[in-house]
Parts: C-alpha cells; sequence; structure tokens
C-alpha cells in the first residue's frame, strides 16, 4: 500500500494490546516516532498504555467493542493526527475491510495491499495462487468441490487419507480427516453443513492428509522498490490444539541448500504477487522433506522474535519503514544466519485441563531477562491482571546461543529461575516439554505434544528431571 | 591454576554480591554447577541469595567481616563440598593471598595463577614485563626511582609533562603531574610520603603523561593447553572520578588492522606470561594512535557482557571451563566482530553532588528488559536496599544492534523508559552524555566527563534533548 507522501511517520496509532503492542511503541520511540495506544476498558492499567505517548479508552473489554472496533480506530487516528495503524497480530491485522477503511481514510495501514489479505485469507484461491507461482502445494481438488463424486475421484488419484476442508474455515472447524472411499460422499456433507454453519459458505476442497509432519514456516519482507528478501525458517511444529507453544529457528533438519531453495521459492511467489511488507508462508514438510503449503499469514507473527534473534533484523521496524514508503536498507546477501534461537510462550492456562486459560491478577512476578541471548517479550508487571477477554500469553521467552543445546540449557534455567505467584501457568509444562528426547534431539512432528499427552509421559519426564538434576554433569 | 582432577565441577561457591553474583549463579546452573551463594547480614533479601542452591551467611555488612573474610569463605567452601570459588570483580578477584589458600585448601581459584596475580598488582613490575613481551609502555623510568636526580634526568629524555606514581598505589592516590623540572624534586619527596603513608612502601616511578587519550582495553582468554583468544577492543573513555561510567564495543575509531596488531599483542605477551583464564589489558590510546600499557586486570570485568554481545562468547562460562583444566573449546578465528554494543552503569547517586553515592531502598522498579538487542543485568528487585556497605550499582544495561546509532537510540529510549522509585540516580546523567555531541560521533577521552562538567554544558543538554524529542526526526 502506498503512502501519500515518503516522508516517515511521526505518530502512529498501535491498534493492539499486550506485548505486541508494547514491542510496537517501543520500535516507534526507537525510531524517534510518537506511539498513540487505543485500550479497553479491561486494559486501562496495562503497561502498554503506560509506554504510550498518548492513549485513548475506545470501548468495552469485548474485543467487538475496542480491539475490533474499526470506525472508533480510525477516528481516533484521524483526530490525533496519526499517519499510519500498526494492526500487530490478531484481532485486524488479516481484516482487509480494515486495511481498505484505512485507506479510504488516508491512514498507512502497516501491511500488505487489502486484496492480498482477502486473497490469502481465502484458503482455496490462496492455494490455487501458489500453484500458478510454483510454490508446492498439498495435492488435492483445484478449488473448491462440485461434488462428492469429484471429491471421490481426486481421493482416489492421490490416496488415503484425505482432509476435507472448508474453503473459508480455519482453526480446527470445518475439517475432516477421510480414510476410505466409502466414507467420503457421508463425510463430504456434513463438512459442507458445518461450514455453511460456522462461516455462512459451503465451499469444501480436498488435500491430501500429510501425516508424520514439521510446521516449517518462512518468513519473507519487501518494500515497494521490488526488494524481496526472505529470512531462516522456522520449526514450529511444537502445537497444542493447532496453537504454538514453542517455535525455533533455524530448524535442525533443513540444511543450507534446502533453506535456499525454500527461500527462492517463496521469494518468487511474493514478488510474482507483487506482495509487499511482511509475510509467512507456512509449510508441512514431510519426512522425506517434501514441502507443502498450508497457507500465508499476511501480518507480523507471534514467533518473529527468533528471526530476529537469528539475523539482528529488526522485523517490526522494517513493516514501518516499508509502510512509509521507504526502501527495506538491505538485501538478501546482508541476511546471515547467526546461531539458534528458541522461544517459549508462557501462557495462563492449566495443562492439566486441557490448556484452559486461568485468568487472574498476577501479584508477585519475577522475569529472569539479563545474560547473554535472553530476550523476554512481556506486556505484564507485578499487579497486572490477565483477562478473560484476551489470549491468555503472558510472555514470550526467547533464548539464542551459538548452539542448540546450550539455548535449551539456558531456556530450562529461565523458566526454573522464574517466579509468577496468583495464577496459573505452563511454566512446569514447558520445562517437561524441553527434556524430551525428542525435543532435545529436535526429532518432534506437530503430534508430538498430543502423542506425549496421551501416552501419559509427563510423569515420566517430571522425575526425568530430577534425576537428571541430582546426577553429575 | 590446575586443578585436582579434569572433569567439571559439580558444586562452586560464589565470593561476592550483587548482579555480578547473579550472574555466576546463572552461567553455574547453564552448565548444570551447583551454586553456593556467601552473604553478609546486609545482603539477607538478595536476589542472588534467593538463586542460589545453598546460600550461607558468613559476616556482618562490612566488606572485611563478610566478602573479604578469606578463611570464613574457604571454610564454607570446604564444609559444602565445592570444588572451586568464583572470585567475581572487586573483593578478593585480584587478592594473590586468597588465591593461594584456595590452592593450600584443594580449591581451585577460578583465575590466573597466584603469582600473575603478584606481578600485575604491582604496577612497576607489571610495566617491566609487559616491556619484556613487547607490549608497547608509556615512556618513563624503567622500575622504581632511586633519586630526584634520577627523576629529573629521565624526564628531561623524554619530555615533560610527567607523573610521579607510587608503585603500589591505584584509584588516584599518590599520583602527581609535573610540569617542569623546577617542580620535580619537591614533587618527588611528597609522593614518596604519600605512598608511604596510603600503602606502606615509599617506591615511586615516573611516566610521561600522555594528554587527550581513549581508555582502550583489551581482553584475552587463554586455557591450560596453550590456546590463547584475545577479544575486539573496549573503549572505556567515559569515565567519572577514574570510574567508567558508559563502555563500547568495538571503538570507532580502531579499524581491523589495528585491532589485529593489538590483539597479536596481548596475545603473545599473555603467551609468554603462562597467564591463564580471563585477564584485560589497559591501554592509553593518544591522537596518533599511539597504544601506552597502563595496567592489566587480572579478572572478570564489569564490562565483559559488550564483549559477550558482539562475539556471542560467553565468558564466565569459559572462565569455568578453563578452570576446570578444560580446552577452552574456540580458537582466534572463531571470534567474529558481529554489530556493536554500549554498556551504561545505572548507579544510586547524585550526578549534582559529586555522584555521590545514594544508598536506601528501592520502592518501585521497572526494567524495560525485552527487545531485540537489550540485556539488563541487575542484583536488584522491587523492594531490595541499595546498602551504603557497597558499591552503588544497580543495573547494567547493555544494547547491542548492527549500527551503532541504532543502539545509541535504543540505549536513550531504555533509559525513558524505566522506573526506579525510592533512590537518586544517575539515570538523566547518562541519557544527557548519551546525546552530547561527542559522545554521539564518538569522540572523546578519559576527560571529557569533567570537561563537560566544568564547561557547564549539562544544562544545555537537557534543553537539547528536550528539544529534540519535540522535533519531527
Amino acid at each position: 500500500m502506498m503512502k501519500v507522501s515518503d516522508e516517515m511517520f511521526t505518530k502512529v496509532l498501535v491498534a493492539n494490546r499486550g506485548e505486541i503492542a508494547v514491542q510496537i511503541i517501543r520500535a516507534l520511540h526507537d525510531m524517534q516516532i510518537s506511539a498513540v495506544a487505543v485500550y479497553s476498558q479491561a486494559d486501562r492499567e496495562s503497561l502498554f498504555v503506560k509506554l504510550a505517548d498518548e492513549a485513548v479508552c475506545i470501548g468495552g473489554p469485548q474485543p467487538a467493542d475496542s480491539y475490533l472496533n474499526m470506525t472508533q480506530i480510525i477516528s481516533t487516528a484521524k483526530l490525533l493526527g496519526c499517519q499510519a495503524i500498526h494492526p500487530g497480530y490478531g484481532f485486524l491485522s488479516e481484516n482487509a475491510t480494515f486495511a481498505r477503511l484505512c485507506q479510504q481514510c488516508q491512514i498507512t495501514f502497516i501491511g500488505p495491499n487489502a486484496d492480498l489479505i482477502d486473497l490469502m485469507g481465502d484458503k482455496a484461491h490462496a492455494r490455487a495462487a501458489m500453484q500458478a507461482n510454483q510454490v508446492p502445494v498439498i495435492p488435492g481438488s483445484d478449488g473448491v468441490l462440485d461434488s462428492a463424486d469429484q471429491a471421490v475421484q481426486i481421493a482416489q488419484k492421490i490416496g488415503y487419507p484425505v482432509l476435507l476442508k472448508s474453503a473459508a474455515g480455519g482453526g480446527g472447524k470445518g475439517i475432516r480427516e477421510v480414510q476410505t472411499a466409502a466414507e467420503l460422499p457421508a463425510a463430504f456433507e456434513q463438512v459442507q453443513q458445518e461450514a455453511k454453519l460456522s462461516y455462512g459458505d459451503a465451499a469444501v476442497y480436498l488435500e491430501k492428509c500429510i501425516g508424520q509432519a514439521k510446521h516449517i514456516e518462512m518468513q519473507v519482507i519487501a518494500d515497494n522498490f521490488g526488494e524481496v528478501v526472505y529470512l531462516p525458517e522456522r520449526d514450529c511444529s511444537l502445537q497444542r490444539h493447532h496453537q504454538k507453544v514453542i517455535e525455533e529457528s533455524p530448524c535442525g533438519m533443513i540444511d543450507a541448500k534446502q533453506r535456499q531453495w525454500l527461500g527462492q521459492t517463496v521469494a518468487r511467489a511474493t514478488r510474482k504477487l507483487g506482495y509487499t511488507n511482511t509475510g509467512t508462508f507456512e509449510f508441512l514438510m514431510d519426512q522425506d522433506h517434501h514441502f507443502y503449503f498450508i497457507e500465508m499469514n499476511t501480518r507480523l507473527q507471534v514467533e518473529h522474535t527468533i528471526t530476529e534473534a537469528v539475523t539482528g533484523i529488526e522485523l517490526v521496524k522494517a513493516q514501518i519503514r516499508v509502510a512509509a514508503n521507504q526502501p527495506l536498507g538491505f538485501t538478501q546477501a546482508d541476511v546471515k544466519l547467526n546461531g539458534y534461537a528458541i522461544e517459549c510462550r508462557l501462557n495462563a492456562e492449566d495443562p492439566q485441563h486441557q490448556f484452559a486459560p486461568c485468568p487472574g491478577k498476577i501479584t508477585a512476578l519475577y522475569l529472569p531477562a539479563g545474560s547473554l541471548g535472553v530476550r523476554i517479550d512481556s506486556g505484564v508487571i507485578a499487579g497486572s491482571v490477565i483477562s478473560p477477554y484476551y489470549d491468555a500469553m503472558i510472555a514470550k521467552l526467547i533464548v539464542s546461543s551459538q548452539q542448540r543445546t546450550t539455548a535449551l540449557a539456558k531456556m530450562d534455567r529461565i523458566l526454573s529461575e522464574m517466579q509468577i505467584e496468583g495464577i496459573k501457568t505452563n511454566r512446569q509444562f514447558l520445562r517437561q516439554l524441553l527434556t524430551q528426547r525428542a525435543v532435545q534431539a529436535g526429532m518432534f512432528t506437530t503430534t508430538f505434544i498430543a502423542e506425549m499427552r496421551q501416552k501419559g509421559d509427563e510423569a515420566d519426564v517430571t522425575s526425568e528431571v530430577q534425576n537428571a538434576q541430582s546426577e553429575e554433569p
């Protein structure tokens, strides 16, 4: 999206909350740009509100009343003289309507073009666009299915099991795995109905089911002057309920040659699509190292921090520069992969009860930032309240080091040092996860956490940890 | 110092307090080694006491009763089964008697050989040792002066102004600058008397006075197997009352060729001296880029953090490995200079009153760690007391980035974001210092702070800062 003038912004509105609002405000301040926060009634005492140069309460705690309230956000930006809006992740960050509304109001939306947000928001269209640009996709239907018969024909060709998916879907709803041709017609109808009910759109497509795969993603950043740069891949396979828990970069199973091939593939597609600002191509990688495009995220991602750690590139600042129609300022040759980084998402949740969110007041807090390669991004301080209205993330713990083993040891040490009182967290679960042999070896797929929990390995793991600590190294 | 066995330690005593005790405990924990803290009655509630696996109160708040109480520390180490003692910086870290006592008690002192600590502790001997190993020293007397007459002869040869210095001295006492031959005899007698009074040793030597110089230092680390590695130089010229305030690495005025020459010079001397573990060669660099050895610190330094930031090498861990008679694990070729780092020492002090320490209770504290390249090392938490018995440092703020300008902007942002209530600090003074044109340009010498304060530039600077913030960038 082109800005009216090419001068750097002097004031930017941050349309988000929590740790990412804090990060965006910090980036703006580093660039000598004023930061305006908008906040809901639930966030009055939040750190990001305190750090902003101006802060405006825009509504009640329900997201629809505040962080999703487009007209309220845009009119605040206009009233306070902001030239741009950074949407962060979640909320309005992938909302094409909002991006268009910004454009109409002469405010720069810090992100890609609204049409490309739309394109990538529709999974069937995104898949077709990738195929057209030589990005490998999961074998399946070319777009939406006409009938159950067509589904059976395609499944026959690509082999079972297959997945039936709602084109408008996301987040696990409107997806069904089918093992045989006999099951397929009934499943097709069910997914159609579910899709219509959940998303108001009965369109369904079909994909081969990729078993035992890693979730590998690659971030790109592109400016308005034709510069497109890809960044080292992230392995985000450690997920629970389709949500990432631990991310790392690079992936130990991908070598330099494969990294370059994947990078050049996504960079070429980015260029052909005319995509600018940051975006992330998500893939499944099967055991033969074949890549299959899943979706593209047209925004900053939670885990951009590990990419920053291994490249030294500050992505939020790069987003702002690109949105202000300035050149990116670096080329592919400047991107050097330096060491290894890992991120743990510390959440207010109960791993013993299906990771149910555990909102509440943090009565005491000590986050042990303060050693080489340790970064703790958080929007909370002692006394902060984890609200039931929003994501239950307390902090992102990011560790980088020349060696993966050193980073893992340091992450465990940080998790053991930190103190959080007043709420339940997944701290102990993260420690257990990090000590699993498969995690130590980097050999895990997207189903690892579910399998580990099914096997009830956690109890064993706890005693393993204790033994490890009492033994001499 | 050779250890009895070559296995890694399982338990180490930390003979220090505050932030450096915290850092050493963290390094030990990362290496799966138990950490024992010893603390004075004043430090009962300190963070380092909480983080240690075991903690023993060894005496009253006066350093002589606790952190300098050698027998108490060593017997605690023996009683608790520690194989080694890390002395940190200050206190017993450069005490050869303590290092020898450790050796006699079969405890590894994590540092160099006691004889080398002794050698470098005597400035005249250290100077002679450097000369013998082709390290450039300040022109002056070869060792201690016999008489005032001899002083006049030498001064005639090297040119005035000259400095008369107590051989046993340090920290500014027993030093006199002499401008002419006429002043010299009286000054010689005065320094002799002062030296005898202060240090019980009347030995005096003479050096040329190096004006308008930078304080440049270079750290080495060497193992027991002949591996000697030098690390990129640090510019520690920003000092007040001979104490470092802001340090940076690398120095923008030193190019790769000069860095290599200086590095090879100190590495050769290190090898010839048989020096192991970490050490720092301190130099003055005059405006023609001539280097003059000042002294060698035979311990970890406060500012080792910026070296860690630009090299990725963890120095405390390297010290522990070397002391355990393990190979260093890297060579000179592995040391890559990556980007730029700066450290500010945040102290509880009053810049308006000669930087007088301002002990007291920290009633509220927010240290804004949590963005790329930001590390805040601190031994305090909200509620901690800055004790009148010890150093008044609250935290070390370390920022690294690919560009020096980015790091400076980020440091200013951190200083503006942080909140400390209950005590006076040098926060605003640090901000003023960072905005000085000479500091922005990297063009400053060891007298910069004194000159700035004499000129009363601070008031101007304050308004400059305010203007800069209200202007559009």
